[in-house]
């Protein structure tokens, strides 16, 4: 009684200092912006507070299979990413940017990466009081033996700690994309339309981007119909230049961002009452809450996304990584800092490099080295005389001793150094960690191959690109 | 092979300073004494050391059927016990106090609870730099779909895992044990016998001490033979007054204690060439690996050891809790200090209670009532008049806003406020988390039921102790 | 410029929801509630928000002199109090409550004790991103070889590390006051009325609340006038029956609660350039602001508000704490809580006692013995017999080993354990940490006397109170 | 009574494992090494175990005035050293490795500095249960108002902390030298020698070292004289090509390092009954012990040790850490990590640049440039076309924002942003935090001036290295 009540007061708010209509679609002139500048801006502050009445429910993996091998040991969301980074750090700390600081993170394929990761990165200070990463990997209970049967399922199973808290709406994200937004903008839209429930859309669309499906919006920026797997084609037509502006888009036509926004005893109906066998969020239980007549509301952005469902797209937001001039995620915003696992390594020791166009993470040991458009994690050893190009070197776990480091007499060749070996040239290559590349090894994929499996060989080739694996020992001389 | 070389060296050391072979079987007359006095005695420390060369292996969950309804929404090792401890607290210390800081928790039932409370309590500074607790709820990958088939099964999975760190042994340890266990010389006795895998084994057996089987041990305090499933009868006409001391065993039997010290390369193989299909690790991969002639060697252990398997041995650990003279499990010896969850409580509020033979856990805010021979949890709180025998209050997880816990009107009755409300009485029961017990309630079994299901109504009873589930609510003047 | 369009903007936004003049005096009725019930309610929000626009100055020390001797080894801030908590967790509670979570703790008098509570109870996970409790302890440097002359001083030298981030006011706080207050209200009141200073004043007053000077305020709620030394008896005479409510207040003089917001500018104006010699920050800047003819506005606060600077008022904040009624301090409130250092102590053993109004802090050991209007801190053990009687007893830094707490032949006596022994009787008395009572004490102030310095005895009386000092061992059946 | 009976059991243990004599004057040939390899190697570990029988106290200020400006707001041991550092964490990381996990840091000099440093780089997991690092800054107390005196007069006043718990030895290190060392041999040799203090002392000497004084030693390794202010020329004959190896010393004299072993009573009878009034550990107690016959023994160490009490010596250790060859000190030895403040920085972001032998930070953008031989702190920022030659870029606190970074129209020039600017030559100079270099300034020290103070220009010059202030702004164009 008194929480509607606040918010009927909250509703009076806007017409001053928020604009909280202003994403809906298709009212106002676009004027949304990535930026988070929070800071002495016109704030999107919430009321009630986002710490205190949002819980975010993150799933750490997805399409995991179009991943392999960087999936073989790992959650999507634990695939290392620019050079000091796990992949799902760019969604939490979406989170914590966003105030909001209750985060379940839910899960089943991989699942102790991801734990690991997680609850050493978040135990500490940044989540202030009544912050938490939960991280629930799926469980056998007196109730339920099985495991997780979809994303619905596994909230259906959750929600008895997911309703630990009081709060008053719970944010859906997956945990694999690699974005910017403040979410408390979306959450705001959220309150000021009475929506049901808010999805949030792309302005504009690639190919690519089509995953989550399709939403047909009306004119009051209302939900009206989901499609799961459009016809490539007659989008493809629509998406001139595979780019094409909200505003153009005829039919008013959406593609799913797979990010909702629920009330929290919507979420509670929709899974226990309305649909209690339905297994997957995205294909059952949206378009069952549209043909039950809840209000659907869409939120459109249009900064910066990639969703890292494919070797190709991973390849791709690292390379993007390296671009000075880069518009598309920047790790260096103050008013929006990525988060991740503290480290206290050394500083990155180099002999002679000529370095162009890379990122360098943190306690890389250079010797006399060419490095170009490419991305170095932590701990990279790189020998004398290597040239790397367009690469992905995730690095290593711990540095090595002296001894094992240089090997000795016949051992040679048989267990190389973990890192790159002298001489040694990597082209468009993913290199996982630990892996030992020996001496005057060629990875370039030389006969220009497409698609190979060659994982006894310790390496796969995906679009063309070739993945050493993690731990994988290429011989000296060896040319891929 | 300088490793080796370091053990000769080792081998020599003993005969001064450390008596390994003390609790090998039978060879000397036992001084084996459960008070971790490793302060200025001489000292159980090993070389290597252990948090270098030994990783626990902890196992959440067991049989936790038994243990239900504390188990319907945790694992075993999550049940609060003591007032302000959860099971597992008792078997983490214990490696804590042994210097093992190496901690992998297997888990797969209610794997949430046990994960949420291991990561945060073990994040901080209690296991120093290179220790951890890592949880591994079961999972799937591309390899493996399935749960966890077993403890072997369980292993076999996470070996990649558990041999990142070059340790030397992997100790195995149930989580749900309450015991006080100096873990450096079961590691010590086994490297000076060189053994394969040591077993620690109970000097004297009760009836209730059975679960994990019974070891047959010669005169080299060596396994010669494993029995699963004693004959109950012969073992109770041997164990006289229910406690028999080991040096009168006849048959040198001895019942084991789930606790395992396997060389790491020895679990390697016995889980991936000798039985890459063993399930579980007592009743298959012992009797295996005795049947294949490894050296497997009996450590014995004569202090307070209770396995919580069931409702009765949890009750009861409880009870044993709050008397003075305790010389089963202190919580309050200083060199052998129990761990857990820190948290900032206020202190406990009493208004007027006389409480006798009774643990009070942190924040209980008591008004005029009487305590006897209880366990009160944190934040319990005891409305005027209330009295409570024999019981364990498992206390509540936060405090009540004052206006919920007033109720109002009509309202009072439907949703009593949590704890123990005025005039009620509660005997030999046990009252889990945020329960709300109503005004002049009696929980004194009166029809002396010794099993019964009343889920529905908000308890079970089972070898006649009444258990209130969580959150449940029992209506003013009701009589169980 | 952005920033004061934003705050034409802010000042726009009250008419709705803020009722920023509500405190500022005498304009609008009292509705000021202590209870920061914020979640909910019309919420204390601001903007710039708290956490990144305003910086808390604490000072750990004040008058410590009257405090002696609690203050042997003891900054005034960190003398314990109730049971769990140390003075200066009220305050930094307060801050973190109301969002304030960059805060300098300034000292120079035994800031050992100061620096050790505070960095090991913050620096985990309430403060959150940015947040920070740093202890500036006073220091030389290049510039300046000598103490902190006073606040004014203190603050001067501390500039160039307070003025590191980018605030917008500070709020000048005495780390040794027992209150609780939604800081957010003050900052909030003060940038409604643009005032260069606010001041927070007391509505009602007793006597002893004097010590910070009286401040008249004229019809518009602005400081006409600051007098450091009240003439009492013109006071008294006003102060009937020790407490007058604000709004009979003739002449708007209103005590000073020694709780100042300053633009972060005009602090640096008036120590640097107007008053660069002042010392005081009360006494002299403050009166040196009003004379230059700055807006100095004062707020008003109505709840309960104890100075801790007598013993006298030590021990009454104390008593306050064991009643259930407590309408002055609330330690169990859900929405201000109060933070401290985390502990993992055992749970209170009692074995048979009659505890009447009292609070028990964590982890006691109480024998068969009588509690009546006490504060036992932790790890208070009490001997079979004993009578505690509204008294505070700190309680102790550790267990001791039973060898030492049995004592042995003719060293008993001489060194009894810590704690109370067996038979003894203590009434009106404060016993420090880690004292030694032995058997059959009496401390009870047999002779009723006010004042004495017995401190090679072990002991003080102030105001009637006997202070038994730390770690002092008083022998067995001794009087006092 | 029982210590010394464990210590008699310890005595003789050694003869099999042990080398306690090994470093002991001049009775063994040199064997001692610095690799802590403790590793599966005949081990350092001590009985009782040095983390509960050891205190380290760390000096965190010594002869400041040299290291101006460096020490303008630092203590010495907060000097950013190799990127990532600061010089404290070397001895607190040796402290660490050697497993003496109680720590007090004694200052009084630029304090908040050190005390900001420790106890958030210190406050986590890498201590240990019971393990702490704790700042003592100097403070006043009723029986003291003053400044602490000196290092003796430090400790006297700070003792009733440091008896805090039941250590056995003191380890008295200066905290502001840069050096290896497993302090747990130092331990065993002072125990094994039975000694009441125990000197550590250079093998090797070069002039520079001698600022700690020099010690004469009989055959048995007994210190038999100390000299505080050496002849210079003779030292100096002696030492042929500044390095002359200790065998061939011919009157026993070694270089001391400032690193004692105290027994904890005799401590305490020296500071409190021999030489109540000594305010020097150096120059007065322990020349003071030797005259009344206490048994110090010298312990000698070979190892790189430098003592950063000069500017010179600072850049010269700095430049030791660009050389990949460098065997003086390691921050990349897994078996002697070194520890510092956790971060979580992105990684370095270089678009072209030419790098050789130089240590790159956390986190630094690197355009089109040069650097050679230098050190670049966390965040450092060079424009295009900037070389950096031989010198030490301390770096920046945080990111700025986009709109400073780039200036706008006339307040270019003014405030340029921190870091390197475009175009700027840098070449044997030293550039403190947060500095800002304008475009096309040079700073070659184009006049080749060995000593000049421009302070008020922002810069120094000492022994020819020039060194830009903290946060000073060097305007484009210009030449130093």
């Amino acid at each position: 009684m008194s929480l509607s009540a606040s918010f009927n007061l909250k509703i009076r708010l806007p017409s001053i200092c928020y604009k909280p209509a202003s994403n809906l679609i298709p009212a106002l002139p676009s004027s949304l912006s990535i930026t988070n500048s929070q800071q002495y801006e016109c704030p999107a502050f919430l009321f009630p507070p986002a710490n205190q009445s949002v819980a975010a429910i993150v799933f750490g993996d997805g399409s995991h299979s179009r991943l392999y091998p960087l999936t073989k040991r790992r959650a999507e969301g634990a695939i290392p990413i620019s050079g000091n980074y796990r992949l799902i750090d760019a969604v939490v700390s979406n989170c914590i940017n966003s105030s909001i600081t209750k985060i379940y993170a839910l899960t089943q394929f991989n699942s102790t990466s991801l734990n690991s990761h997680l609850s050493r990165a978040y135990a500490g200070a940044c989540l202030g009081k009544e912050g938490f990463v939960e991280v629930i990997a799926a469980y056998q209970s007196p109730e339920d033996q099985d495991w997780f049967q979809g994303t619905a399922d596994a909230i259906r199973r959750c929600l008895w700690v997911l309703e630990e808290y009081p709060v008053v709406e719970f944010l859906v994200l997956p945990g694999y994309h690699l974005y910017k937004m403040d979410y408390q903008k979306i959450i705001e839209a959220h309150r000021s339309s009475k929506a049901d429930i808010t999805v949030s859309v792309l302005s504009s669309s690639r190919e690519e981007d089509l995953g989550f499906g399709i939403f047909k919006v009306n004119a009051q920026s209302q939900v009206i119909n989901f499609r799961e797997n459009p016809e490539m084609d007659s989008l493809k037509s629509m998406s001139v230049k595979n780019s094409v502006k909200f505003d153009d888009f005829l039919l008013h036509n959406f593609p799913s961002m797979g990010i909702y926004v629920f009330n929290k005893n919507i979420m509670g109906q929709l899974l226990t009452e309305y649909f209690p066998f339905a297994n997957d969020l995205n294909s059952e239980v949206i378009p069952g809450a549209i043909s039950v007549g809840m209000k659907i509301c869409a939120y459109r952005f249009d900064g910066y996304w990639e969703d890292i469902r494919s070797i190709g797209a991973y390849y791709r937001a690292n390379m993007e990584c390296t671009r000075k001039a880069n518009n598309a995620y920047s790790f260096y915003a103050i008013d929006s800092p990525v988060y991740t696992l503290p480290r206290n390594l050394p500083p990155t020791l180099i002999t002679d490099a000529v370095i162009t166009d890379s990122v360098i993470g943190d306690g890389c040991i250079l010797s006399k080295c060419t490095v170009d458009g490419s991305v170095l994690g932590m701990r990279t050893r790189v020998g004398e005389g290597a040239i790397i190009e367009d690469s992905v070197i995730m690095g290593s776990d711990t540095y090595q001793t002296n001894n094992v480091q240089n090997g000795a007499g016949e051992e040679r060749g048989l267990c190389n150094p973990v890192g790159i070996g002298e001489g040694s040239h990597i082209r468009k290559a993913i290199i996982d960690k630990n892996a030992r590349i020996g001496q005057n090894v060629q990875i370039i994929n030389r006969d220009n191959v497409q698609e190979a499996n060659k994982e006894e060989s310790g390496y796969i080739i995906t679009e063309g690109i070739v993945i050493i694996l993690r731990s994988a020992a290429i011989q000296d001389e060896s040319i891929i």
